[in-house]
């Protein structure tokens, strides 16, 4: 923590700094239960970082909260529907990676697991997937195409995606579409006369 | 703690001793709640061992948690070899979830996730999984059995385990039975004439 007002004006170091230790904060807050009840001293003592920095630069904790972890897809963004399944799971699961992989998202993707304890059971993240996997299926379904569960997607396309972002491992949208392609493969083939 | 030089000769020997006593270190310090600021001379020091001995060996403390976090079937542990790929994966799974639902387990993967930076591109468990699923698919496609690809294995059995256990969703021998399941899903039917 620097006290040099002349250094906020290097936005490359000890802002980006500041950014990085703030997002981890709120990760391991909302890992350990305090979503709800989160304030401004208490991010910056977590963060190493003066609450007037917080302050200045998000305002409040809700801003903050959306800035860092509100997911893709969670607001009015709407979802895909590109009229056949493989093509909502490929635009999807693009979407899931290209907001996963932007680096304050991993920062605070990481800081939440590191906090995590226990078996909570549940995780804001896979309940969001759950209720989008579901709709695009249902959609799908009722075209008459032959769908994975969502537990196969949940599983095999989101799963892969955030192990890889969390461990490090290389994801792309590449790499998601070929995720996409194998839960379709485990789908028997079904043939419509229309 | 030794001083000679003799002694790293006999890598059963001392390197064994230095090996339990820093595992062993690691394990008390991320209990203690240390597991954010650990250092090596630290580990060292709870170790009773020569901080030179940690650094030559594991270069830096993330090194050493990920060494902890994978120790599972990367001894002199025979891999499963039951005369089919479904039955060699399922019992393979089985144990890997065994291991890493283990609660000190679960937290060195937890720290480990937590202390990384960047897109380092690989990971010590992974590496070892892949070596293992290329092991049992090599043995089962000479058997002429229909196998699946070793990325398929390592991204739809290895991954969604990894996942659970670190963002504590739930995680048992059932669940990995049932990711062994769909990624035999994706392998097209073969049938042979024997």
């Amino acid at each position: 923590m620097t006290t040099t007002r002349t250094s906020a004006r290097r936005p490359g170091g000890r802002s980006a700094r500041v950014q990085a230790a703030v997002y981890a904060a709120v990760g391991s807050l909302v890992s350990e239960g305090f979503r709800d009840t989160m304030t401004v001293p208490q991010v910056a003592e977590r963060a190493g970082v003066n609450p007037t920095s917080v302050y200045r630069r998000w305002g409040a904790v809700s801003t903050l909260l959306e800035e860092v972890a509100v997911a893709a897809l969670t607001g009015d963004e709407p979802m895909p529907d590109t009229g056949s399944i493989r093509g909502d799971l490929e635009t999807w699961s693009g979407i899931i990676v290209a907001d996963i992989t932007r680096p304050e998202r991993i920062v605070y993707l990481r800081a939440m697991v590191g906090a995590r304890e226990g078996t909570p059971g549940q995780c804001p993240c896979w309940e969001i997937r759950d209720e989008q996997a579901a709709a695009m299926i249902a959609r799908a379904a009722a075209r008459g195409e032959a769908v994975p569960t969502v537990a196969q997607v949940l599983n095999h396309v989101v799963a892969p995606l955030y192990h890889h972002v969390v461990f490090g491992l290389p994801a792309d949208e590449a790499y998601a579409h070929s995720m996409v392609a194998d839960v379709l493969a485990m789908v028997p083939a079904r043939v419509f006369a229309d």
